[in-house]
């Protein structure tokens, strides 16, 4: 042999510096991934009551093509599926308030628990959902920012096949647009959110429907869409919770009223 | 030298492998302790207001002994001072609504900053908060948890320097009594906590002052006395945040009021 190919490039001492600095890498990464990769427990109930209406209804965890959270009326069965996105990393629990409040105005609200908490790992998750719970009945898409986004691409492949869009604090991806379909969507925008910017917000209006609406929602900030507390980077509330989701609440329940004046059951 | 000294205990590859495998489990520690050691920020306002009264108190951030969180009367001075100890792990903002409540009934509210949001990593700051801030006027030390717990204990080792005491959620250590004191005590434990179980909250009326009272704040969680969101192994709420809030602030008014009654001004 000779010495040109023998002789190591790095000196054993070098090496293994890099090797030791690689594992101590690798394990901090490991440690900043495990909240992430092993998420909290799926808990029903968790902070989703607002009044004794929204106490009534029957909330169960199940199983289609993963977990979901269906939310449903009281007494007798509903008459709309809404269909729910969460945000990034954000558990399904946090929006069964809405889920909890929309159920005693009759409707039927099914959030799945996504992969990571991260509706970009299956944004088709729609598909089954709908066929398993939504009998005839007419299906809103809804979404929370990544779930937002995630839905507004759903609902972009899949023309025709949806009664109405809900975005919260999201907009379609710059490759995604719905320009040109005929679903009717409503865009709500949290005054002070710094997460999902304002511009960015109304920016994605260019690729919604026409008609899409935007509503503000005055005051609130991002992380006042679902009950998992405050969100790093985000802005500065200037009305409460309580009030935001009485806003939020009251422009959804006038869409889909609308939604259900202008499209009748599809059984 | 003998070979029995120049031989190695391990054979390298083994040292090797025991080195690599400390450098990672280092990592995965600095990783997992990352979160705990960078405190997210401290952000006065980011979830706070609860109504049109709340909204006016002044609110400023200082520096007595480390960050603390100043909450004042919008209207001339307070007759009392409240130091309020946040739970483990928690930002002072998180109870920043409680100040911004009892500001529009006249109360000064201060939360310190803790290390690592550890009221146990300096039992004793009130010290210097009551030095700078109570100017003649009576004291009330608060808690959440592992706050009430350091609260506790600071009253302890102060008797007769303090007007009144709050404990939510949190009882004193099994060494810490203020049994013969005549402190007057506030403990609020709420129905469904699993975080402080309900029978240690209340265990540790046997170690507060005779005439403590408890009052249970009914259907509330651990989490529900600060806004951080939901806390993992907590119970499963049967009110609103809302009425669970409404609850607690009567009660700690009911107290601060009994209180005055009983306790003039100390200037």
């Amino acid at each position: 042999m000779s010495r040109r190919f023998s002789r190591p490039r790095l000196s054993p001492r070098v090496r293994a510096w890099l090797v030791g600095g690689a594992l101590l890498l690798a394990g901090y990464g490991l440690g900043r991934a495990q909240p992430i990769l092993f998420r909290p427990p799926l808990v029903p109930g968790q902070d989703a009551v607002t009044d004794a209406a929204s106490r009534e209804a029957r909330v169960t965890l199940e199983r289609v093509g993963g977990p979901v959270l269906n939310i449903e009326p009281a007494q007798g069965p509903a008459r709309l599926l809404l269909v729910f996105y969460p945000g990034g990393l954000v558990r399904p629990q946090a929006y069964e308030w809405l889920g909890r409040a929309l159920a005693a105005q009759g409707v039927q609200t099914v959030i799945p628990a996504f992969p990571l908490d991260l509706a970009v790992t299956a944004p088709n998750r729609a598909g089954a959902l709908i066929e398993h719970y939504a009998q005839g009945r007419p299906v809103v898409l809804a979404g929370h920012s990544l779930g937002g986004a995630m839905a507004a691409q759903y609902a972009a492949g899949h023309a025709g096949q949806l009664a109405g869009l809900v975005l919260m604090a999201a907009y379609p991806a710059g490759n995604v647009s719905l320009k040109g379909q005929s679903l009717p969507t409503l865009s709500l925008l949290a005054e002070h959110d710094r997460v999902a910017a304002p511009d960015a917000v109304r920016g994605g209006l260019a690729r919604l429907p026409d008609g899409a609406a935007l509503t503000v929602i005055p005051g609130a900030v991002h992380a006042f869409f679902g009950r998992y507390g405050p969100q790093r980077g985000d802005g500065v509330p200037t009305v409460s919770r309580a009030q935001a989701e009485g806003d939020m609440l009251r422009a959804i329940t006038g869409f889909l009223a609308a939604l259900e004046g202008a499209t009748p059951a599809q059984r």
